[in-house]
């Protein structure tokens, strides 16, 4: 299964692609979407541009997204959610459901613990995806954020094999 | 011209066209988006193509957004902000610089008061635009936008005319 880790942001939208097979994970890419321009339709447009060939050249199976809404002002607020939107589109239109977790669920999938910091997400995200090379800090927490979906559908596929054992 | 009116929301956004020629208007069509589904991606990509099909038919000139961030919490901020990510993305895509007002500019423009209630837009977009059949709130917000971004084409037009003369 192929996944890919969103984490939104206006300037600058994380991406990071990794395949599963059971248990083993294994890096694909990741990088950052940066847009462009100065206008808001532009700016979104060109998210909505590189978003959408990375989708066309890693062909993903699955999305997720970080769910953030607490945000120092309003403003900020909306900002953020003028990319999320972008960020939900762009899988919904290659016909994905998209995952949604809060932050905290991605720092305990991937550290452990609901309050680690950016350092030990990173640190993690190595150690799990061996030899990756990161783009930035919001590539990494974005392929901890696919980490995170893989480790839920894994569960997700292991209950409803227990479910269909116990019917049978 | 054609301009094309947008108050974005997740739920119902709102749409109206009219043609401008010089200071007279004329009403073209409004409606409203409903998005579909319960899954937030399901939702905006139903918002993206409904608005998409809207640009297709009318072929808006220029376009303009409602500015709001103000909401009563950050949820509700972040909701808006993805909607409102669409409402901005459309319009990028069929290659038109979008407007942004802020709501009171918008009720100035409209009734010449920054605070006037629905019910007075309402009025006055109907007063503006005779025999006028609106779809609903949302779509008499955005016909109010469109007239807002009509006001401030022709004067930065006649601007435009009066720099050229004095040029001359």
């Amino acid at each position: 299964m192929r996944v890919i880790g969103i984490d939104p942001g206006l300037r600058n939208l994380g991406w990071g692609v990794i395949d599963t097979d059971g248990a083993k994970m294994r890096h694909v890419a990741n990088g950052i979407c940066h847009s462009t321009g100065t206008e808001l339709g532009v700016r979104l447009l060109s998210l909505f541009e590189q978003l959408t060939d990375v989708f066309t050249t890693h062909a993903p199976d699955t999305a997720a997204v970080e769910h953030t809404f607490v945000n120092k002002d309003a403003v900020g607020t909306l900002k953020l959610g003028q990319a999320r939107g972008i960020a939900m589109l762009v899988p919904a239109r290659a016909g994905l459901e998209v995952g949604e977790y809060a932050p905290n669920a991605v720092k305990k999938a991937v550290v452990g613990v609901g309050h680690a910091d950016k350092k030990q997400v990173e640190h993690m995200v190595k150690m799990q995806l061996p030899g990756v090379k990161l783009a930035g800090p919001d590539a990494s927490d974005a392929l901890a954020i696919a980490i995170c979906h893989a480790f839920h559908a894994q569960s997700a596929g292991r209950l409803a094999d227990v479910v269909r054992r116990a019917g049978a």
